[in-house]
């Protein structure tokens, strides 16, 4: 019996079917299926060509754009699933679908955790993801050796849904840390500062974050804006958190209006852009760039 | 002759003069006549009774306030001001004011830096401050022995009023880094995650920022708000930030409602707390608070 | 067989119910059934005691708190309707709840039409309110006769739904004029102005609403607030415009605000209130309250 | 002696000159001298070359774009000034502005009244315009019989620089109307709802304002945006009244988000067009147009 099926070979999902082939004989399935048998070659995985043969494994990861994915797959493995399978979803998802599909699995008498990952394709490809994990702490106990093939450190976070739930909160940190940069940035530019200095200061000072460090320098300065995680998949990340907020009547002023922003730039820019790419709607209000001076 | 002076002994000012005392006769002026008579029996400065005293100095340092209180001090000197004097205005002022101070110095052939200053009480005291400087480049380079006795980096930003305000929207980088924290964390806590371990993913991964890193686990999770920098403090440099972008006709709608934002927490958490305490607005509106679990 | 039912005797309904009584035979139910029981007295209709009982008529209104209550007595009624019944729901309901209430009530060969009203317990008291209605256009034509008896103007503005989001539009533009005249008038009683006057003389200009002219004299100039409809009511209608945007992934950046500032003020001044003392919550963060000079 | 001048023969200015050369002995000054003479010839006045030649007049008219080119006039015609000449300022100016303004005036023993007016160039035409004035009771009533000429409603609402602070405050609730109902129509149009007779619902509604009454049905439905106060302006309006409420230390959310929109509108629509044209804005995010179904 197969150990590992995993379900979904993007960008982040091929290299960390990748990690586990190389610790668990696994099975892999895609969309797209050549994109399987490429794995299956470059990795020793075994590509399956019908979705229902992942049931053979006893862990089943997900990874996939967004829980509606998930849910649809889910259902269409069901009717095969063995009791006690294990199912890992490391999209980054919504809580209240990882709720109700932990659900549809428990009726079947399977697990379901979700995993969802951060650390970007950089992090995907060396094997050093941050994971948090929602769901049963035996189930976790149970998964962590498969989950760590890929990742650098692995978080119990809470019941089902709460890795969703932190995830989404993560990444609207980090919208609103791109937004909130290029809005000072821009308004730095408007007074005749350098931006890659103002950077440099700000970057050793109390105003730092993962966005100032990684982003601006490699992404928005050098304007490449590589597109590694798009536009489009950080709105629904950042809607998913105001989701959250205003089911629990809880008042988000920021983070509701980084999310409005979020969908004013896939109307204006476009959501197949990089996540980055965010800042040239901040830029085309202010009527300048955020580029090194002489650059 | 004195080399330099320095007017201002408070949190900030108090150890950066010490600094300077150790590598430089140094001329300590306060408002409060016993803090300067303290500072030069622990740092063998000398104090001085009458403001105009400072004139004997090469360099004369200011840290204020606000930038009001530093243009009044310059109004009292200037009649006594030496021609080819540099006043390094450390206080996180207001870039206007500071282009105002800079034209009466030169008036009286004086030049004028200003130096704001980033890293705290700890940066202070340990002298390896963040300074970014805004000023003639020649004037610069001419004063930074005297800076670098406190500072760990020393950027120059630009012309006068770069460095403030470089500094003002680091700042306000980090009053939007504490909002939008709080506001994620609360979210999470309406979710049944602990915060803290949900601090714990996001410092390793892409929402960290200084203050999820420094601020939440040493201020916040403990309860202990110390006040090192008042609330009243960061909403003025808030202010200064959004009045720059105004001034230049820059939409930022995140900025603009931070800075709102912490005159409600002015209101209603009061100015004179420390600046992390601005996390209690948020908490009030969600109704609980980003402590940890069993904590 | 009896014409109508009444489903909800409250502040709106009992007028309501009590105009329809006049033209048609007319039963009635409440939670709180002695409710009933003096409307049967006072305005002809009969009290029933079993919520079934309603199913005897032609058209059944409802006008309950929210689509919840809604779809509660819909569920409970549903085995005993006739086919050909037409429901009419006159709540503020939502849209989303409603096209799933039509497709229950469709199931068993009845018509569904979202009817909310404005005009408060006034135009209800004077059978003046104003309708707006979604559904099929046979049953709007059908239902017409009944619904005039207690209406002024009505409306069919669209399919099902369409009568609610009208209705939750409508009161998330009261919403927003309700906060912004206050954040307008504060900012006047900081500048020494009168609101009295400054009242006068926007209602007599371009920034003139129903809020500036009715609701601020009647009830915000007096401080009595009286309580016709409570803030979280209209705080209820304002998620409930802001998720359909959000589902149409339509920025709406002022409405979104205002709802959250609703959620605030739900905490800060309490819901059981009228909803215009949702002025208080800018009240508070100006210091100042909005009252005649010398009054 | 002539008794009246007027400086800035606009749209707005041009027929209440008209209006005041009915009554008065008028005087009338345009930076395009050709539209003077136009004046004289249709109503009568007296066209000046010479600026300066305006203070023969007992009361001299302003009606200017901004306060910054009242200031000009003033500084130019001072001089001249006789004692007891009264200023009266209908530009939509500034408060602080014209406080300025008077302490120079006063300093030539002449008056100082702010007199913003409403009601658009159909109200100027017809000389029925809301007058809102500022200054000196006495010197309110000495002037009262002139500013008659034009107005339909005379309000004095306090001391200098409150006429300002009124109109700039009824203008920003103008913005806030138009952008909300933009908002909540472009909502309604993606729920298949009419807009024209989602309006008329509105209009008979609590959510109705002077923008949902007038401007949609006239402009906006129609598509035709008639340019009779540009967009640019009420954005200057909309900054004057964000400006005193954080001088005041008031948080305003709202009405800072508006000043922020009108802002990326002028960026992305233009500031020449008609301020109604701000819901394009709104539009372009939504992806959808507010015009009549079948229109």
């Amino acid at each position: 019996m197969a150990q590992v099926a995993f379900i979904g070979l993007g960008t982040m999902g091929y290299p960390m079917a990748g990690h586990l082939a190389r610790q668990f004989e696994t099975l892999v399935w895609n969309r797209t299926a050549s994109k399987a048998q490429a794995h299956a070659q470059q990795f020793g995985s075994r590509a399956v060509a019908d979705l229902k043969a992942t049931t053979q494994a006893e862990f089943i990861f997900t990874c996939l754009p967004t829980s509606v994915e998930v849910e649809s797959v889910v259902e269409q493995v069901l009717p095969a699933l063995k009791p006690g399978t294990v199912w890992i979803d490391c999209t980054s998802g919504d809580p209240n679908h990882s709720r109700r599909i932990a659900r549809r699995l428990q009726e079947a008498g399977c697990d379901f955790l979700d995993a969802p990952v951060s650390g970007g394709k950089a992090g995907a490809e060396a094997g050093t993801l941050t994971v948090m994990v929602g769901g049963n702490r035996d189930t976790f106990h149970r998964a962590l050796p498969a989950i760590q093939a890929f990742a650098g450190k692995v978080f119990h976070v809470g019941d089902v849904g709460a890795g969703h739930a932190v995830k989404a909160v993560n990444n609207m940190l980090l919208a609103i840390a791109l937004l909130s940069a290029a809005e000072g940035l821009v308004t730095l530019v408007k007074q005749g500062v350098d931006p890659a200095i103002a950077l440099e200061v700000i970057n050793v000072s109390s105003g730092r974050s993962f966005s100032t460090e990684v982003h601006f320098p490699e992404r928005v300065l050098t304007r490449e804006f590589p597109n590694t995680f798009s536009l489009a998949l950080l709105a629904k990340d950042a809607r998913i958190a105001v989701s959250m907020a205003r089911e629990a009547y809880v008042p988000v002023p920021l983070m509701q209006l980084a999310a409005e922003m979020f969908e004013m730039a896939k109307q204006q820019i476009g959501g197949d852009v990089d996540h980055t790419a965010v800042v040239k709607l901040i830029e085309a209000w202010a009527g300048v760039e955020i580029a090194p001076k002489g650059g």
